[in-house]
This record gives C-alpha cells, sequence and structure tokens, in this order.
C-alpha cells in the first residue's frame, strides 16, 4: 500500500421520493440563492423539475435556471453559469441530471471564485482545484460517478479537447440518489454508465502497488456485481431492487474509497476522452472501444493481476488453463459483455474513421505519458488505438 | 436495498510518520487548546508521545494531558476528562491510543455539550448524539473501527453494564494511521483485533434485506482478507504491508461505507459486552465465543447466506455437500481460525463461569430484544450463552 489521505464528507440521501429532500439539504448546507443547472427537457417531462423547484421554494430558496448542458459538457456553457451566478449573486449549484450535469456545475462552481486561468491551471496543469461554491446534486443517471467523486470533465468545444481537473473541493456536499428516477433510462445509457462505473474501478484496480488485497478483493466483488447487474436493469427497467444496487455501484465506484492506497491507471480515460471530445460518442461507448484494446497491450506487465480480474470477475473457469489463456479469456468476455449490453468495441462499429489516429494519438498524450499501470508514450497509444479499429 | 443517508467526513491520514502531522492537523479542524487523551504507559515507552507532543508544541498547540483509559473504558474517566476540559477550557480532545481511548475521548467530547442525562438519553436510550467537541485520533491499535465510526462503547463499571452510543457527531474529525505503530501489538492483541473488525463486517453481512450484492460482495471480500492477514501478521509483525493492509481493514470494516442499504444485526456485540464488561476479558476475544454459537443458533433463518460466508470467506469447497453441511464447516472453520490465532471460542476456555448464564442473559436484553437478522429474546440469548460453555 501506498500512503494516502482520504476525505470524502459528501451526504448521500439514498431511496424513493428523495428528491423532495432537496430543499431542507440546500438550506443545510447554506444555500439560499440557487443556480438550478440540468440537461434537456427530460427532468420537465419526468416531473421531476417540478418536484424540485416545488421543494426548494418550500424552503424559501431562490433559484434562477440554467438548463442546455449536452453530454460532454462544455466550457462555453459553464462561462455562461459563472457570469449568472455573479450577475444574480447566487451562491450555490444545484446540478440536476447525469455526470455531464454534475460535471459542468462543478466548473461553474470552481470558476466562480478561481482567481488566475483556471483551464490553464487545472484542466492542461495538473494544479488540484482547492475552492469552489458549494454543489448539491440531484441524480438521474447512475454512472460517472460525479456525484461523490472529486473530478470534472470539460470540452472545450472550439479546440475539440475534453480534460479533467479535480480536487476535494468540487465533491457535492449532498447528493440524491432515488432510483426510480433512472427507471427511463434508455437501454444504451444503462449501458454506457455500466462501463463508465466498470472503468472507474478497472483504473484503480490495474495497479503496479503490492499488497493492495482488502480493496482488490473489494473492487473485484463491485466490478463483478455491475457486470451481473446491467444487463438485468435493461431487462427489468422498473426493478427498483437492481436499480438501487446499479446506482449505488456508480457512486461506489468513483467516490475513492476503493482507491485508497492504490495508484491507478486512468490511461484509458485519457484514450477515451479524445474520441468523445471529437467524434461526440458516449463516453462509455468510447471506454467499450478503448479498454478491451489497452488490456490486450499492456496484459503482460503482470499476467497474474490480468488472469484474476479473468476469473473473479468475468467468471472464467481456470481449471487446467495456461495464464496467457485465461487472461485472454477474460478480455473476451469483458468484449462479449460489452456486446451483449448493447456497446461497440471497435471504431468501426461506433462509425469512427480509421485515418485520425495518428492526430488522436498526438492529442491524447499532450500533457505527457498517459496511464500509471504502464505509462504509455504516443507509440504506445497509436498502437492501442489500432488495435481497437 | 433499504433507504439510507450516509455521511463520513473524517480524514483519513495513512502512512509512514503520519503522527509528526498531528499538529497540523488539530490546527486545521480547529483546536486550540487540547485534550490529550491515552492509556497506559505504552505510547511513552514507544516515545510516540514524545513524537506527538512535539508536533502540537510545533503548531503552538496547548494541551493538557488525561492518560489510564484501561480497555472497556468506563464512565467515571469520561467524567474526569469532562471536568478537566470545562476547568481548562480545552476545545479539542486528541486520543492517542486504540479503540478504548478513542471512545473514551467521544464520550468526554459528547458529555462536555449535551444538556441532559447523556447515560440515560443515548446509552440507555435510544438517542443519537448530535453535537460534540471536535475528536482527533493517532491509532495505535487496529481493531475497534472507532477512528471513522459513529459509535462508542462505554462501561458502567459501579454496576458492571457496558453500553454504546453514536452519531455523526462523534465520527473524528481526523485520524492519523500509521502502521508502523502497531508492530509492537503482541499475537494476542492483533487476534483480538482481528475478531473485532471481523465481527464488524459479520454483522453487517448478516442481515435479511434481500438485493444487497454490491455491499455483499465487497464485505465478502473485506473479510477474507482479514481471516488471511491476521496469522500473517502474527508471524511476521514488522511487515509494513500486511501491518498496513490489516490496518486499514480495520477501518473499512466500520466506516459504515459497506454497511450502507443494509440492517445490519449487532445481537453478537449486544451479548459479548456483558462479557467483557463483567469478566474484563477483551472485547475480541468475546466475540470468538459468542459469534459462533450465535450462527448455530441462528442459521436455519437463512441456510443460503451462511452457505455463502462458508464458501465465500471461509474458503469452504461447496463440491457435492448439502447446504446444511456446507454451513456447518463454514462455522467450524470459522472457530478453527479464531483458535489459530489464539482466542477462546468458549467460557471455559476464557476463565468465565458457566452459572450466571441467567444474570448475562437478562441483563444482554435489558433494553429489549437484541439483534436485527433474527431478533433475539432473553430465552434465545440464554440458549445461544449456553451453547458457548
Amino acid at each position: 500500500m501506498v500512503d494516502f489521505t482520504f476525505r470524502n464528507s459528501c451526504e448521500i440521501v439514498f431511496g424513493r421520493d428523495t428528491e423532495c429532500q432537496v430543499g431542507a439539504l440546500v438550506k443545510k448546507y447554506g444555500g439560499r440563492k440557487v443556480l438550478l443547472h440540468y440537461g434537456g427537457g427530460s427532468i420537465k417531462k419526468s416531473g421531476l423539475y417540478d418536484r424540485v423547484t416545488e421543494a426548494l421554494r418550500r424552503e424559501g430558496i431562490l433559484f434562477e435556471e440554467l438548463g442546455g448542458v449536452q453530454p460532454n459538457p462544455v466550457w462555453s456553457l459553464v462561462l455562461e453559469g459563472v457570469s449568472m451566478c455573479r450577475e444574480r449573486g447566487l451562491d450555490f449549484i444545484l446540478a440536476v441530471g447525469g455526470g455531464s450535469v454534475i460535471d459542468s456545475a462543478k466548473a461553474i462552481a470552481t470558476k466562480l471564485v478561481y482567481d488566475g486561468d483556471l483551464w490553464a491551471d487545472c484542466f492542461i496543469g495538473l494544479k488540484k482545484v482547492t475552492n469552489a461554491l458549494p454543489v448539491g446534486t440531484v441524480l438521474t443517471i447512475p454512472a460517472a460517478g460525479s456525484e461523490m467523486s472529486e473530478s470534472m470533465v470539460i470540452t472545450r468545444e472550439e479546440v475539440g479537447f475534453k480534460a479533467g481537473a479535480g480536487g476535494q473541493a468540487i465533491i457535492p456536499v449532498f447528493s440524491i440518489l432515488n432510483p426510480v428516477l433512472t427507471y427511463t433510462l434508455p437501454p444504451y445509457q444503462v449501458a454506457c454508465g455500466a462501463a463508465d462505473m466498470l472503468a472507474h474501478m478497472m483504473e484503480r484496480y490495474f495497479t503496479q502497488v503490492r499488497h493492495v488485497t482488502v480493496s482488490d478483493r473489494m473492487l473485484e466483488g463491485a466490478m463483478k456485481s455491475v457486470v451481473k447487474l446491467a444487463p438485468l436493469a435493461q431487462r427489468q427497467p422498473e426493478n427498483y431492487d437492481i436499480r438501487a444496487e446499479l446506482m449505488w455501484a456508480g457512486t461506489v465506484a468513483h467516490n475513492n474509497f476503493l482507491g485508497c492506497g492504490r495508484i491507478g491507471d486512468w490511461a484509458s480515460h485519457g484514450m477515451e476522452h479524445q474520441l468523445s471530445a471529437l467524434y461526440g460518442i458516449a463516453h462509455g461507448a468510447g471506454l467499450a472501444i478503448v479498454i478491451p484494446a489497452w488490456m490486450k497491450y499492456v496484459c503482460e506487465s503482470d499476467m497474474a493481476r490480468f488472469a484474476r480480474f479473468a476469473t473473479h470477475v468475468m467468471d472464467i473457469d481456470p481449471e487446467g488453463k495456461q495464464e496467457h489463456a485465461v487472461v485472454a479469456e477474460g478480455i473476451s468476455a469483458l468484449e462479449a459483455f460489452y456486446a451483449e449490453i448493447g456497446l461497440p468495441t471497435r471504431f468501426s462499429e461506433a462509425g469512427i474513421p480509421s485515418d485520425h489516429v495518428d492526430e488522436l494519438s498526438r492529442m491524447a498524450c499532450i500533457k505527457g505519458p498517459v496511464g500509471r499501470f504502464q505509462p504509455l508514450e504516443e507509440e504506445d497509444i497509436k498502437a492501442i488505438y489500432k488495435l481497437a479499429l
């Protein structure tokens, strides 16, 4: 185990009808004039918007609205949010939506109080965010784990570049998780969400740090659960228990409790961000394309760990097989899982052209080599993209 | 899954030499005049006392001392601590020690600001603690998990009665975990600690709540790790990695992250508290006596779960066996594990007389039936104690 500090003070309020507590929670955490931030119109159609605004009014909380967050949230809308907060003296950002809405809210909350060039320092540079307005969330899509994480990912649309930043200051002060709100998610979004949460655990699981068996075993258990739950959630969209478990798994995957004492990899996220920034595909779909290729490219640096993943997560029976065969079966089983839930595992299946691999590779390592499990230079990244064509 | 709220804002600072950060951490969390609370003289012999006080002085933090916490910490010392804090205007309780010292510190921090009869309301009654002075800890014994938990257990020595209370307000603001500090723990204390952390996970694992597979799998993984790590820590006391993993497991076991969405049992803790209050045995030893007997008594109410425990935690091969045989083998393997690490599993092995079972049983359910997995009345408790004679 490596030395670590851990602190995550987000309050999770989990269960049916919990969105009705949002006014009381905003008040508890000091919000008086709220920026209500959301995506398209789905929260209005579903009635969630009405329940949330009613709960705010009941507690006498004023709010202004900024909708329109797109998947892969963009910097220009962040700037718009910042202006609104400044002009109207807002003191709390309430995100109602999935990871994109929450990330956009976190970026507004940070940019508003940041003295300097936030993009250059924290998204391109490696500086941690240390101050932000409080953010609360009502989660509608179990996927990104942003509801309890210290990270955010934003796209600069004018240059087609997606980058992440983070720090304890942007962990939401509360997050409301009502599994019923996820009943209407279409199967493809369920799949993308499952791939995202699985990836958050894989990025932590594949580490060169030794003696992390306690979190190894917890990660294996949680990953295996996601593999079992995702197809069930697609087949039984209104099964509360399955939705609840999958929703909680998404939070567990990324609140970093399972990353304590480990050094995560995060190369796959780095390589995926270029795909979704340039081609607009969903983050989860991009991960399903990149991760199997990454596994094939790097597995030899720790075959035993990849074999454990195969047996303990993907249920491969290792009896009488050589290690490399177990590893290969594990990767195939992961690809089959992605395919089963309807995700692409190749550029071609996602309609991504194969002739920009050089440019993608250059962009992916613009901050330097990516990944800690096996640091990848531009040539490595190119080889991995090519395995995924 | 059942509805839940979860918030645990304790900052964990984990690694070598981390106790030298204690002054800065006390300052960060607002402490200026500290009650330094500890047990016997071991922290002076080991040099830990000097490092902690030096770190406090370096930050200009004043402190007064109160040592003398015994295993199974007592109410009278709590009252002494409260008086000291009042007389000298102390504003922060720093616990340097194991679970007993931390629980004593939590009780002082609570009693000091409680308006009313704390013992009657929160230890005998079921009222939650909602306010307390900040507590920080430097952990020396991985066991109780009190360093990141919202519970405390105190003994009224004049009546030989041990009781627990809790609430978010007593979660320490920070806890320093340096595995090196645990190198000198004698094997028996390692064993008691492992039994305690395992019990914290078992109390959460054995639930009647359905559809909790994500935390089921994480609990199984973490429990299995403890079973593997404890004997290794006894045999290789100065192996940093093993000590580190066991120390982190103790925190994981009781910070309630793994209890989210579940209803824990806690009958075994209730039954054990009477043994340690009356006979002064270590809590972990008492648990090793009570838990196998409890398992034998209640397992029929969910054989499938006990069989999973047998196969996924105790490594019993279920191939070709009937479920009840697998369950029985699992319980035997747990008893063998306790015996291997040097713990008693019977009253007789711990020198506890067999003729006070009636009185013990009456006391154990003085607040009402104990346990949520299968609520136990006085007659059930008596039967369980008798299975453990």
